[in-house]
């Protein structure tokens, strides 16, 4: 019965290529495992790599994936990435994956990634597009390394420094007010 | 006068890449003039081409560019896009670009643009990153032949069909009676 | 007990860029619904789309991925593989998966993804790059609608037509009756 | 009056891919400013980054495009770039701009651009595909953070060291003198 | 004595990134050997493909490379294409490769390749960058399925309709005389 | 006769799209000679570049590959590869090549390129895609600065540390000792 119910749905969703199409630069060698800017604040597109003699299993291997996220705050839902910055490894080859774990009601606020596409999988739970009525848990796979994510609401009332409030009023045709007061809320980063 | 009143600022912005940064696929030929589709609702990923011998010079030029925009809608601003499907020619190139139009106070809306970068230039008045204090006009050009746009507002409160007010309440963190009333709003399409 | 029993190692491996590393091409549009080749035996690079205003949420849709596979074969796993064949809506995505059922010392035979790098994490069993001692089922993200698999043994001795066996006694240092017995067996294909 | 007079044509046109089509490398992050090789002369392909949590609204901004070049020079025109040499934010970005101001009669000369497409639009005088009446002033989008120009008399005739000239008698079916006398003349690189 | 008088320099040369530069879109499945457009006029970026379960192996092949072509010329060197135009299995590859015979001093006239980098190797002669003093064959690879030529001659005074022998003139700093009897000549094209 | 007996077939072989097909990223400007790793064993995907000032002609040129190689090894061929590592102008530029000598019954060993397409063509000596019957000479021309290799024997039965023989036993359907006596055996690396 375990099974069953765990494993209510497994549904899988592409999100439309409106949401998400870019595709990472190709590698130009076997191994270019990420190594954090080395010195004076200096960046590269992507990131450097170790030399790759040196490369280990461990820069290609990320734990922890099975426990479940705490998912009390105000969306009801809890994002786990797992790109570059967790698996150095995946520097250069243009995939990633996050969990998401969802509260009864809990939801993914809309959010778009600016440099994937996403293919999404249901686990545990019935997802209905964003909106869940139990506990939910969802992989997903990306096609970078790192997506990014710009989280909608997060980006617009939450921006530091804050877009002119007149501006947002007349953007999203609300009250001055409802948009004043939404400034002053805390917003959450989500994949 | 003129001249230096017309041309106040020529501000060049680029878009940060959180905002854009899918590239077009290469051509793989000289002239590859979209047409449309030929025949049974079938189409390819881009555009079918035309016979490269009778393309033409009308196939890669477009005019009208000159004429003021009529910008008396509810955002103050009118884009009109020149890409693929106004330049046929532009099939296969990978670049594109656009007019905007700004009322005093104008603004064109919260937006991303899924498959394109954008470098804009402002040709005529002040442009405070999207809030017009006189008329003005705009220029970008856009690393795609079809760059799309999410114009935020609308794609979250305009949605055909619409997205469970429950869920964009608790998106939002605003009032159920709020997202209701914007829902019944009429939103506009923008580059 | 049984969440611990069935997650116990949620292992995330990234397989090097050695064996995979192509990016598909972005997408030209939002919608490009793969349509089976419509006509004459034609085909592009990729698929044919449908018409997007006909798109319908069950292009983006897959489902059954919760059933355990038959894992009784010589190998002792099944992959079930969800890319452009299976979910239509992933034309132009760049992104797909599989599900991997292992028998207790089951694998999954050595293979190259010749059109993409992977990314996999196991949700249930304990693996062993390659080597199970469990029921174990593992899913995993690839770059690409359509990433395409070599498996070695099956590509070198079950090829049709047969490779002259005296090259492959040569190029694997193996006596040809045993090259010649490798032959005559039965080979799967799998992710 | 002086509005028409100012935009009598404006012209788009979008050059063939038989003279650019390369696209840019995609980013993989946010931010990615450009700075200038920091030591010992060493490169990337692209450029070094500085730190993203360093980047300022300067970074993304280029002024004083509204001031008329001087266009007196053999050819009867300017041009005036604005890439990632200009906006260093503009790097990984794929997109850049240029203006061009002809004198009348004034031209561009013959160049093909190694990197990028472009999309040319004339804001003020008639263009005749590289040959003016009027004063004029066109600008241009490109594809490429950086899309190089190959003015081709210049690279031809001008050449550092000099090509040999019998050679180029040849390919251009010259006169051996004319081209010496070729050689000797001063050529300038244009966009 | 003949091998080394007919392999007197294998000498490679990689042209510099400023003359060539773009890269293929990757394909998306196994095979998709070219077919001609197969009704009305109508093409894709790229090349229509067969039915992959009918690929032969002359898909794959071309043979007579090894025929010296003749070179009597007004520029003593012919140009042989192996492109997607002579094995129809290159498309989606992006890969392409050509043979160059040269008469003694004969030359390859200045050209670019808008879709390709090349590489050279001199298999029999003294290749001096262009310049012959024995019969030579050079091979080189390209990394497009369809790279392109422009030879800058027969493009700037060999175009039709023709370019305006004033433009060309000021622009190549040439008497209009010499302009008007370039354009009265008749060019090759070569790879 | 020499002639014929050298050139007896020039094949040109385009090796499926299933054994290789990625793209390198496309060159940000004109030069970007590689250099070795210049300090702390720090890398980027690709290589390093120094001063393009720098730049010297030796940079773009590699000789010697006029001069056949011993073919006595156990596979009675060897590979002779051109890439970013022979010659430094190479980087980002996507292109390379191979010289492959083959004794008579001599064979390249099954493989595969992670990263990059092979267009080859058979100079002297007749090849039997992969199996000669006297000495012959190829050369290959490949579409990445860096393509990789992976010899599949060596990889599967040669790999440090050793892959486990039961798991191998299983996977090629061999004899445990067939395993373990191909493990103790020397491969050699080839293109």
């Amino acid at each position: 019965m375990k099974g069953v119910q765990f494993l209510v749905a497994f549904v899988v969703l592409a999100l439309a290529s409106s949401l998400a199409s870019a595709s990472d630069p190709s590698p130009l060698q076997d191994f270019c495992v990420a190594i954090e800017d080395y010195k004076n604040g200096v960046f590269v597109n992507g990131k450097f790599c170790k030399d790759p003699k040196l490369a280990t299993p461990n820069d290609f291997f990320f734990s922890g994936l099975d426990i479940p996220r705490n998912t009390s705050n105000p969306v009801g839902s809890t994002v786990t990435p797992v790109n570059v910055a967790q698996i150095a490894g995946l520097n250069t080859l243009g995939v990633s994956l996050v969990r998401i774990d969802y509260a009864p009601y809990g939801q993914n606020a809309p959010h778009t990634h600016p440099r994937a596409s996403e293919i999404l999988f249901v686990q545990e739970g019935t997802l209905y597009v964003g909106f869940e009525k139990t506990d939910a848990v969802a992989f997903a796979g990306l096609s970078s390394q790192n997506p990014g994510v710009i989280t909608i609401a997060n980006a617009v009332f939450g921006s530091d420094p804050a877009i002119n409030p007149d501006f947002l009023a007349r953007a999203f045709q609300l009250d001055l007010n409802v948009v004043k007061s939404l400034q002053e809320k805390f917003w959450w980063d989500s994949n």
